[in-house]
Order: C-alpha cells, then structure tokens, then sequence
C-alpha cells in the first residue's frame, strides 16, 4: 500500500471527496462523498443502491480525490482498489455519522443496505502547486 | 450536446474543477483544473507534456466536476469525451490566463505545446444535495 506524505496528512482529517468510479461502459463517473481516515485507512460509507456502489462492486478501480479547502492547488489523490465490505448494522455508517453529526439512515430507503468501501492506494499523489 | 440546467449555469464561472480521464491501465485519475467556459463549450487548456492530455488522446472519455466553493453539497458533474485541438500559438491559453490572471506559458517547458480539450458532455450531473 502506498504511503500518504506527512506534507498532506491533515487532509484526511477535512470533511469532502471528490470519488472517481467507472461506469458500466468503463467510462468514469464523479459524485462528492463523505469519508473517514481510521485505522489507517481511507473508508466511505455506501448505500447499495447507488450506482457509485454497483459500479465498485463491478470494477473496484477508483480514485479518491481530497482538496484542501482552503487552497485549491493543494489535493490529494489516492488510487487504487475499493474493498466493499458489508455493513449491515451501521457500524462504520454510525461513524462517519459522527463525524458530520448525521444519522447516515436518514439517507437510505426501505431495503437499502450498507457497505463500507476501503481504498487500498496504489498509488499516491499529493500535490502543491503553491498558490 | 446535454444541456446544463438554468439552476447551475454560475458554476460554470468558477475557477476550479476536478478532472477524471483515464490512465494507460483503463483506471481513473484525477486533477484539479483551470477551465474557461465560452461559446456554450468548456474547454481547459492543457500542456501536451501531461499525462492527462496523453490519457485523453489515446481514451477521450473524460468527466469534469465542478464544485459550488460556498456548498459541498451543490455541484456539477460532465461526461463526455475531451475533443483536442491544437492551440499552438496559444490563443485560447491566453483566453484562460485572462480568466485567472495568469500566463501559460510560465507553466510550459521547452518543447511542450497546447491544446484545448473541448468538454462535449453527453450526461449532465446537476446535484443539490441541500446542506
């Protein structure tokens, strides 16, 4: 697994992604997602029934961009592989609500389940273009 | 051509987008943009020295998402294939450099050149998610 420089850890720690996965045609697609950094990995949590999720579980290709909030020529990339893992009694769900003080539920209609996607990183780009 | 709707038409005149091509391997990268939005096409400028512009010469299928910078939760996505086209004596560059105050050129090495990658989007994304 590729490392993450110290120079771009903090943005772990901020709050939006940007997560390319690829559609059933191999092209790429982009949603916005929530995320949390624990245990040394990056993890977001999925509703099943959203085509982010369908798509993962059929090519786990992705990539997870996080930009500093404050300057927009500071980011960081991580590609890799996005591990689905079930999570059927909201355990990381619950998580990450806590740390955006929601109830991921609120989202999910009857039938939905959750997933959690972990990225493994292959590879890593953090980027300061100054600014 | 998808058509942008009315209600996210001001985030075509902001400054920063993410953009997803692919690599060599089929999977997604991403980078942060500059983008001019003009003559109802985005376009971004793009040094031929970069593994973006290599990635969408070989695989036009490209995605832009451009962030609300005031709401995380508002933003819209592109897809479509990147057109390239020459832009050697940096015409549309400079359009762009006007935009952000800025000289490609300073950005350019010996040897490289420009092209503009035309945005011709088959699927609008237009997301607001509230917040």
């Amino acid at each position: 697994m590729a490392s993450i420089p110290q120079s771009h850890i903090d943005l772990l720690n901020t709050k939006f992604a940007t997560l390319a996965t690829l559609g059933p045609d191999g092209r790429p697609q982009l949603t916005e997602v929530w995320f949390l950094f624990k245990d040394d990995a990056v993890g977001i949590s999925l509703n099943t029934s959203r085509q982010k999720t369908k798509n993962l579980s059929k090519r786990p290709a992705c990539s997870l961009f996080i930009l500093d909030p404050g300057n927009p020529f500071r980011y960081l990339e991580l590609r890799g592989d996005a591990e689905l893992v079930a999570d059927d009694d909201y355990v990381f769900a619950d998580q990450v609500g806590a740390k955006y003080g929601a109830d991921l539920r609120d989202h999910d209609g009857p039938g939905d389940r959750r997933v959690v996607a972990r990225i493994h990183p292959t590879r890593v780009n953090a980027v300061n273009m100054g600014g």
